[in-house]
């Protein structure tokens, strides 16, 4: 599948190169290599073929061409990063551990710069979910209300709340060099005039009061159950 | 499934030691590793749970029990060994080129190590049907037979064949380093005085004639079909 999205495979054919000689002319690729990609892509469900011809199934045009919101290149970039190869390479190492066998403590660490690379990994993913969300959690409301949002990472999910609220206002947790990329998109949605960026540590930082909702996403699965409830008992006194 | 196997647990489980905390202590892991690892094998049916205490499932007490004769450690280690890992991260490449991205022509360069390997990593899952094999073949025949083991790789197949038909000769055919391994086991089953060693390339050898049976075992997979039709062509032609 990696291969396939580094080829542009997909896009390929959904502009209309559908046979294996028009596909490897225009991938720049082998017909042997082609046709046995293409074929194992249909086997496992992401093409469909009729006769010497291939198309997208629906999920492949959802997700793997490149003209979809929802195109995940960015989000296989993060699946097969260096750092959770590793990770995976050293399990028998975590198990002794009973942890990462990645140094210090893995992606946990301070800064780590794999976080940049989650949040741009997640956009495509996350895009629809946060305008969900926002709806969800704002019911059309548009009186002020305070969000904080812990690991804000792209920062969709405060930035959707924003959009659909112009009275919300919203503080941003994560590490400086994620909180620049959620910057980046908040200004490009035209609410950076209510966006605040809190740099450091979730577990350290000291986030003030006065919140009205508290988003916590793909968060308490890294840590351990005394940490989560320490820091659910942090975020719970820090609401109205 | 890998690590568990690195870790014995599926023996230290099948010898009594069925908790998290035995476990633990038996193969010298943390408990939170542990059951981490042994929920997920759970999870995917290598194992089954009953309140605390794990067990094996069918598969595992066959496979991934070190004292059963189909544990499959060796297996595990052609199929993640460096040749085929590198191979897969090569990918991309390999669909460009029409062919792998290893050097040369990869594994099926000349005299390539990986084969010893894969001969070793094959008989806990071939002396099964190696046995099963010989039984058909032979239908419990014991006159003559000159039998041609093409890429011979453990020599189980053969040597089954030389097993139950006391009459019957081998020539097995495989690069040097393989059959030394396979030589070796003709001697542990008592017919190497039966067992004719052929070292080189299956392409370009000489095999004389008047062979009754010709084994062309896990081959053919590996070439084109113009290279796969010479090389049954010359085998026909060496047949009684």
């Amino acid at each position: 599948l990696n291969t396939a999205i580094e080829l542009d495979l997909f896009t390929a054919i959904s502009e209309g190169n559908r046979t294996v000689k028009a596909l490897a002319e225009k991938c720049q690729v082998s017909h042997r290599g082609v046709r046995i990609l293409a074929n194992f892509l249909t086997k496992i469900g992401f093409l469909e073929k009729k006769r010497d011809e291939y198309g997208l199934t629906l999920d492949s045009k959802i997700f793997c061409d490149r003209r979809s919101p929802a195109y995940l290149r960015e989000t296989l970039a993060f699946l097969l990063s260096s750092p959770l190869i590793e990770g995976f390479n050293g399990l028998t190492q975590a198990v002794r551990k009973g942890g990462t066998s990645l140094e210090q403590e893995g992606t946990v660490t301070d800064d780590h710069p794999e976080w940049v690379t989650f949040a741009r990994a997640m956009i495509p993913l996350m895009a629809g979910p946060a305008k969900w969300i926002s709806q969800y959690v704002t019911q059309g409301k548009k009186s002020p209300m305070k969000v904080l949002d812990i690991a804000a990472g792209h920062g969709l999910f405060g930035i959707e709340i924003a959009k659909a609220n112009p009275s919300a206002k919203i503080v941003a947790v994560d590490w400086p060099n994620v909180l620049a990329l959620a910057e980046g998109n908040a200004k490009t949605a035209g609410v950076f005039d209510r966006y605040e960026s809190m740099r450091g540590n979730a577990f350290q930082l000291d986030f003030g009061m006065g919140y009205d909702l508290v988003l916590l996403t793909n968060f308490l699965h890294h840590f351990d159950p005394e940490t989560c409830e320490n820091l659910l008992r942090k975020l719970y006194a820090s609401l109205n």
